[in-house]
């Protein structure tokens, strides 16, 4: 079996990864999300590893505008990760002397004051992942990247300093994507992404079935539909353990311009 | 009168700066939305323009997560730009040859697909705004920046391809803040965010409550509280044009943990 993951080894779904798969299962790292999600939709591997949310800095944007694209692909498992962020360079820089840091957008984001308060002066530099970060400063002075430990090891780089997120509750949640919507009776959450009808009260219409069926909402997030300033996608979550949530689905159909179950898991 | 803007010269907020405000008003550029937002805070300014949300990449959510922690601030007015990006440069290379690309994080997100097909091998470089981004590459051989075509002018650079964003209904939404809210009677929009209580069917209670008064939400979007995956606080936009809205303002004390209107405008 073949897994995708956005790589390279030392990122945080690198760890998922490991966590998930046995050492049996062949993990092949993709350079962004983008690049993850479609070559699992072109059968290039049977499953990816994607981050969804983080605690801090909310939905990752480019997993759920891929997943809209991409209509074969469906969530298969969650997996939640407490996130440690570290400052690392080839050498033990005093942290004055460092004139630029590498990491991942998100990265940079969840250690913005970090930076801001110690390395203003530093040039921010985004790259596609927190360990492609790390490969960048191996060779290079005077530069640091931030991103998990396990880099360290990887890229043989020194810590300069450890924990620098601007809070302790770090935590990303991450996909487990495959090619099927499973059957799965044992389901916990239902994700649905909808656009709403063009009237007023749309989404009250929506959100007042799933509240008619009982079924509890945990998460609604809305991305641009990329048409219109003001038209959105909605990403919700639901609760299904023991539910019967299909009536719910059945009259989902005619309060929505579109709809589409993206996982039971 | 004082007005912030996220700087330098150049950048879109400037362009909203510009068309709001006559040639008397002092401009003055900051290095980031936050600054922009705190100058306001600490009455270097009276008003200040930022970014909330585009048509193509979604809510702004530096400027939500400033605004949140800032109680003073209050939206006074909005407006809406319609964006091109562009590829300039100091002087006009063929994209082959360019080894960076530098610009905001939300302009280079807006050119992704036309970045990943004809830059593919250029090191992607964030900087704090588009008009810095134009700044860096005065001087630096085979470098670009994504931006404005004022600052093709403003920074004397090259135009190396016009009108790149992915798609062309790319539209921002900028705020003009202030410190006091405004008791205006013929505002069209609220903006108000809250957190919910911690039970089933929370956020279902809350929108109840403007359905209820007839009151049509135009916009809902969630952020991390920051203290755990899975809490939020949710920002709406609400039409209030010609509407009593204050009996549903009553209501919803009992529904939600904590609000803030954020404006009437």
């Amino acid at each position: 079996m073949k897994v995708g993951y956005l790589g390279p080894k030392g990122t945080f779904s690198y760890e998922i990864c490991k966590n998930t798969y046995n050492e049996n299962v062949e993990k092949i790292p993709y350079k962004t999300i983008k690049e993850t999600i479609v070559a699992l939709d072109n059968n290039e591997v049977e499953e990816a590893i994607v981050p969804v949310e983080n605690s801090l800095q909310g939905c990752v944007t480019e997993t759920l505008d891929t997943l809209i694209q991409n209509k074969n692909i469906s969530i298969k498992k969650e997996a939640i990760l407490k996130i440690k962020q570290n400052l690392m360079a080839k050498e033990l820089y005093s942290l004055d002397s460092i004139k630029e840091v590498y990491s991942h957008p998100q990265a940079l984001a969840q250690c913005r004051n970090y930076l801001q308060n110690n390395l203003k002066n530093a040039n921010i530099i985004e790259v596609t992942s927190t360990a492609f970060a790390a490969r960048e400063v191996v060779n290079k002075p005077y530069a640091a990247c931030i991103g998990s430990i396990d880099c360290k090891d990887e890229y043989s780089l020194q810590l300069l300093k450890e924990n620098i997120q601007d809070n302790q509750s770090n935590e990303t949640r991450f996909w487990v994507l495959g090619k099927d919507l499973e059957e799965n009776n044992n389901s916990k959450q239902l994700t649905i992404i909808f656009t709403t009808l063009n009237e007023p009260g749309a989404l009250y219409k929506v959100l007042s079935i799933f509240d008619k069926h009982h079924l509890n909402l945990t998460k609604i997030e809305s991305r641009p539909t990329k048409t219109k300033l003001g038209e959105y996608y909605f990403w919700i979550d639901i609760e299904i353990e023991n539910k019967d949530y299909m009536p719910a689905i059945d009259e989902l159909k005619n309060v929505v311009g579109f709809y589409r179950i993206l996982g039971k898991y």
